[in-house]
């Protein structure tokens, strides 16, 4: 058996999130039964992390086992075969114990707001058209970084053993383009936490909540008291970190040919 | 009787074009129907010129009368009565003979050709993955530049009294994203002339013909001896140009707020 990893990128909309359920179609269905067609025989994948439905991603990695030989233009199959919504980028044989979710060391999220109706981006962007002071949205976001319990961001309904998160990066971004875009990189997420962090911080951007009372929202671990979590549509995991070995298994494979 | 223009952009995926037309949704339609909505009177516009179905116009202008007075909130308005792919930017009073057409000076095309499958621009770029030589396409490119009749790369069944067109710009950008961008600037188009064009320099991209083939089939003025047109997701109008006393009007407009 070996394990491949594979890299992809998917617009959200259409799909039920990436986590494979019997209520509706999701991502990680439409590339296990183009992957089992093609290899004729059943693949599992495993994705990097859940995205929630409605929730892009730019860059994903999934890996799957199998012992049978990859035919030559297995990427090309594969995207002339699932949607034009879903594309996949690469495939790359790895370790056998790299996992695409276990030894991911980070997770990096983009949150885009476009402060005007594009109907070229209609389901990738939420509008947002009301007034926004960014700075304030940065002073608040820069708290993040300096706790780290996130239970006050996170789903109710969880199994997680713990809330902790190492966030790296937290700010907002005022593009010339007029998009304000929040960027947020950590180890880990808990659910539904990206969305109630831009949530909570687009009631400080209004004046609704001051910096020190979304301070005080992160020390409360109390979901309530976080504001309500932004539309899925502005969402896309952009960047998956892996420890460069799990890529070396490429170049030692290059090499052979 | 007051003339006003709008400005206004939409994704043509859905539609049959910018015309009415009896068989299929049109953007003018859109348009029409939430403008009469919202004056109480039957309003009829124009626009800048047609696009095909599946046409897309980052920049598109109309025109339309009214004697009643606009709403405060008219565009806010507008926006929420049409679909999430056609939006209203602005809205301004012109004088009594500014024609959404006949007054327009130029108007610029650009035709986006994706190297690899794009999950976020699907119906928004024509992916085109076979190698292309873009130099020897800007080669072919720069030869519209020396022509002046364009039957060539027109629709055969069209009822314009000439093919004449002044082309002020023909160009192709490797863009560092990957995109291949095709640049197009004219005083008019004919009917199918962008895309017949840019599927004609695709063939020169590929060796399929050489510059001096293409500048032989400008020369024919037959549409027969063109390539095929490129599809129609690829084309968007993204400027319409007119005279600056047009826009005029908003100044004096403003002035008296």
């Amino acid at each position: 058996m070996t394990r491949y990893f594979l890299q992809l990128a998917y617009r959200g909309t259409a799909y039920h999130g990436w986590q494979r359920q019997p209520n509706g179609l999701s991502v990680q269905e439409v590339l296990e039964t183009a992957l089992s067609t093609i290899l004729r025989q059943p693949i599992a994948i495993v994705g990097s992390g859940r995205t929630d439905a409605g929730v892009h991603a730019a860059e994903q990695f999934a890996h799957f086992e199998t012992d049978a030989p990859l035919p030559i233009h297995l990427i090309r199959s594969i995207n002339s075969m699932i949607p034009p919504d879903v594309a996949v980028y690469d495939c790359f044989p790895v370790r056998p114990d790299d996992h695409a979710r276990f030894t991911a060391i980070s997770r990096y999220y983009q949150y885009t707001i476009s402060r005007r109706k594009d109907p070229f981006r209609d389901g990738l962007v939420y509008v947002f058209t009301l007034p926004l002071v960014v700075e304030h949205m940065n002073e608040a976001a820069s708290r993040l970084l300096h706790h780290i319990d996130f239970e006050s961001f996170s789903k109710v309904k969880t199994d997680v053993l713990t809330f902790n998160c190492q966030i790296e990066r937290a700010y907002w971004e005022q593009q010339a383009t007029g998009d304000v875009v929040f960027h947020i990189k950590a180890n880990r997420f808990l659910h539904g936490m990206v969305r109630a962090i831009v949530g909570t911080l687009l009631a400080v951007g209004q004046g609704r909540l001051s910096v020190a009372e979304f301070d005080q929202i992160i020390l409360a671990r109390d979901r309530r008291k976080a504001g309500r979590a932004a539309p899925a549509q502005g969402l896309s995991l952009v960047e998956v970190g892996y420890p460069v070995e799990v890529f070396a298994a490429i170049k030692s494979e290059k090499t052979k040919e």
